[in-house]
């Protein structure tokens, strides 16, 4: 793995890399980590590398690193970098014959992202989006439950995804994440919709199986001089006639990190929460509420197969955001020995560019004072 | 107390009987219970009432108790019938000089409520509507801190009512309770939004402060043959720039009576659940999540006024409940020792009114694809 | 109902008077409140009594009331003073005829308690014990499941009861419940132990249906000066085999009315806590964790018949104390109209010697460091 | 590092493992992880070893690394084998000059525990006892609540660790973790003592900074033909008059993981539970409930050190653990650079020996029918 972005004092590249260390399938070979080669330098030596595979930039790095015995060049690039400095590696490493693992929204734009989408295809290397709240176990066993029809037919769904570490200025500080999260030009026209609010719609459509078809969105910029959003409040209708809301912000103060779904149907319900994210509350017709755990009772093999340690020992961010890595290493594995698999589960390009019409649609509908928009 | 509706059977009857008797300062002592002479007085006499003041119907009742001693007859009428029937009862019970408490919503449609509006404010009677849930300690506590400041400007508020008792076809079954909630006739024009969702709304005037100003509203009819609605979708925009959700439902499989709340200010946020009443949560910017207890540590008198037992015993659905009543009761003393007294905290017909603007504009924008419609 | 003791500003004498109130099957109609006649009638006036069934002491009023005709006088007395005031009024009582509802622990001593079962039985009147918890619906629900055998041989119980309102001296400020609750004289050899431990024995005993055999007890006394305990760890054996501890305290800081129990047996378990009092959790070999609720699925007939309200409405601490009032006054109106029905489920004299006997059991073990000691 | 023990379909292995990968500072360079040496190479080269160092025996680890240069041979021996398999490759690695990571409990026997002291302190070199809760950030905001006097002095503590694993006879199947753990040839004296009693024990040491003196234990073997505890109920008395319970079970059915410990003072208390391990809750005199989190508001240096992602990012089991190894590695790592630092905050072979002590008075205890035993 080679990484793009994630210096020291990275918050989102730190996590890259412990979540890619705990299978012990991944090493981290190579990276541009900063916008200079002597910062990239530190952060790469202070990672344990070798100086002469810590690059300039992104560029350098594609291309010295394709020079190498194919046996020493990294397998993949992990770009971690913010938004608008997505598409320019991931186009270069696909076209340079690298699999690319990508944090979200894939791009700074939805043109970008429809471009990318091409690109990849073109390839035909991996492409992984980082929407590391599908890697938990019950995430997977709730996807497992819809698709099998255990809840009936999807008629509710709420999901918000609340932080308020926003509520102050804090871009006016020297805090680094805050500022380019702000800024446009650096994260797109979604502010809190990128960052977060694309998670609960990955999540939506990912545990439902069902598609987002429009959207009423009235969102907010409740930060002084803000000009992206950081809240949002959302109606949802679903392809199926499902209905529901959406609610995410950076300024719910007091709010860590506060993703949750719930999702009614016509024989059941199911209900679970990031913060807490051993437990599956699902609720019944003629039957008491049952909760589920990781390697618990009665979980299907899709939930079982990504917990690494027995029931009662709690899994959390980082065990999630690794079975990414793992599923994405396991398909590379079989690519590289030519083996023809099942693509293992983990998000693509077209999670990204759904998150990107996600993005669109909602700034779209606000602007025209929350009228219905739809998502494509 | 005299009673209209509530006959054996009844749930919201029994409800408002067994409130009413908590604190030991009313006694029910005649009702027209039922629609037949003979059913009321089957009721009463189990209720331990002399056939004599079980009445046939409510008019007999008002006339023949205002024909007794004032030291015999009943104090005031306590409205627990569908909606269709609060506003003839409470009419002519104000206008014979009875005070009224009343179920809600307060009438079937808003042109009655404006209307008994006027009619009380003629009267000079007394008139409580039993938005029971403010009647809870951690409700009131909530409100002090809003209003002290506490939570520092108000920007964004979620509300639900949640319930999946609709999930089937109840209605078409003997259940009484689902018939006339999904008949316009007996509800009006609201389902779950007259049934629960002017709980909720209430609830976030009642703890804010603020008055919702407008509303987009996308309602389900998801019952096989519904006409009202079971299920809804809401944004809304409070009158100081706050915006927020509400989201009802009782099609929402599984859920109890999951009502519940979270306000987020610029300085703290709270959050309550009725179905775990004795928990306030709070967040702060500087602080640890802090949780307060019915008649626990730093309350504010409002909310120590209305605990009935010491911290940690429990106070449920039916003490909230009470509380209307007992404040409805020493408001009435103290009127009818000819005291001057600010009138307790209990709600209203201005909360009737404000419950049926809510109604009317959420159906509404509903007609209108979910445009905005404002609260009027 | 005459009540003895529970004057203005008594804790136990309101909630006995509330819980009685809310089925409206009681009225209180004398009583002898206080240790003055004054105060006893400055008490019962502001309860709504006349002056002249306000009694200076219990015997003018057992005396008094036995001369008023009898459908005027009091059905039962019900004792809610402190613990060494239990027996005299009891044993008069029954003696002239009146049913009795006591407050726990029954009485003073141990000799006390096997007295008053002679005088129990030999008067033929009924006879109920406080021990209001086990009024819940999920108490009953969880008797009921381990009666029917869903949990196996029960293997392992552990129960605790911990207040903190005795952690500073409390007793040395004009906090009258603290002063009588540490003064042997007036609370009998146990302080925490019978004021608190005694509820968690009676719970095991009650949901188990097993008796406890024998304890071994280590009781502390941590308050400056304090001859009673105040805090208390035990081992306990059932006389199926079972083990388990039982810890109690009132100086266990910051905790409110924490008494829980969890039930482990050969095929599942169960756990309950009082403050969270609608949620039975129950654990299985092979299926998830299932909560039940009252009014839920899947409750068994014990547990249904004792709510009141539809699932999701919680019931709480007077609903509970208000069950066991409520199956006594069942019991009493069948006994009056000379049926002969199966007892109702309400605590009795049985109860109280047990618990009793669990306090000596639990002093005598401490005396002996914590030696095995049999209840009996 | 270098393995002993952990093959493939190892639970503790894979644990130590993915624990040391997570912080990028520790390698597996070599393993004797089977006993045979075919197997060893099996379970080696699915790691990503080369051959040559997958070894048949600990012994021929030890001598063949020691033989390699010092840059290339492994820095030190983690042991992840059933307890009687501890001290032999611990003592030989010592003395052979690598330091040790060790699960617990430290050895087989309380002699042998002692005997190893003396070895590492003769060794000079470093000895972590994966004590792995210890690591959570929570617990270290508890310990240094406690250390700077917030709690005032603690007077109650309660700690559990409840798993129902071992509720039906595994054993019996072909369940490898079961087969070892019951024998006490291989597990020692202690079943479930040594098993999970030594964290819950490790856990009331680290967080109180008190030492428990003297215990009355009531132990149970309720799975058929068992020889080892598998249950036990016990009473503590800690060194400066504090009191309490610790409660273990291996046979509490449906209970997964369940470690937990209340500690309460005369100033304040505290609660934390290994299966939510990223909630402190503190209880306070005259303040509501507060609860910390992992990164959140108000911690102290020590808790804050050890988290790794922001507030609202769930950390669990593996982190915890891999803070253990985390914090063995930058000691390890100061030493190797000759730095005289402060030893980093991880558990050493003195809280092996008292693990070691605190099994066999309860083992004592027992056998004298629940007598109080020292623990020395």
């Amino acid at each position: 793995m080679g990484m793009v972005g994630g210096g020291l004092g990275s918050f989102i590249g730190d996590v890259h890399r412990k979540a890619a260390g705990i299978d012990g399938m991944i090493e981290l070979v190579c990276g541009a980590f900063s916008s200079t080669a002597e910062k990239s330098i530190t952060s790469g030596k202070a990672l344990g590398l070798d100086e002469s595979r810590c690059y300039g930039n992104f560029e350098e790095m594609i291309q010295k690193e394709k020079e190498l015995p194919e046996d020493v060049r990294m397998d993949f690039v992990a770009i971690v970098t913010p938004n608008y400095m997505h598409f320019p590696p991931a186009k270069m490493a696909l076209e340079h014959g690298f699999h690319v693992v990508c944090d979200k929204p894939v791009t700074l734009t939805l043109d970008e992202a429809q471009a990318l989408q091409k690109v990849v295809d073109k390839s035909g290397k991996l492409f992984a989006l980082t929407h590391n709240y599908t890697g938990n176990s019950l995430v997977k066993q709730a996807k497992a439950m819809v698709a099998k029809g255990e809840l009936g037919t999807i008629r509710k769904i709420q999901a918000q995804y609340l932080q308020g570490w926003l509520s102050t200025s804090l871009e006016k500080t020297e805090q680094k994440q805050a500022a380019w999260r702000v800024d446009p030009k650096r994260s797109g026209i979604g502010g809190a919709l990128g960052d977060i609010g694309t998670h609960a719609e990955n999540l939506i459509e990912y545990i439902t199986g069902l598609r987002i078809k429009e959207i009423a969105a009235d969102l907010g910029r409740f930060g002084e001089g803000r000009v992206l959003d950081d809240d949002g409040n959302m109606l949802i209708r679903m392809e199926n006639g499902a209905k529901g809301t959406i609610s995410i912000s950076q300024i719910a103060l007091g709010e860590e990190n506060n993703l949750g779904i719930k999702v009614y149907g016509t024989k059941g319900s199911l209900e679970w929460h990031q913060e807490n994210p051993n437990e599956l509350i699902t609720r019944w017709l003629e039957e008491p509420k049952k909760v589920y755990t990781p390697n618990g009772n009665n979980l299907y093999p899709e939930a079982l197969a990504v917990s690494r340690i027995p029931a009662g020992h709690p899994e959390g961010y980082l065990e999630a955001f690794a079975t990414i890595y793992k599923n994405f290493a396991m398909h590379l594995v079989a690519v590289n020995q030519g083996q023809n698999i099942e693509k293992p589960d983990y998000p693509t390009i077209e999670d990204g560019v759904r998150g990107m019409q996600f993005i669109y649609a909602a700034v779209e509908s606000d602007k025209n004072n929350a009228a219905w928009t739809k998502l494509s």
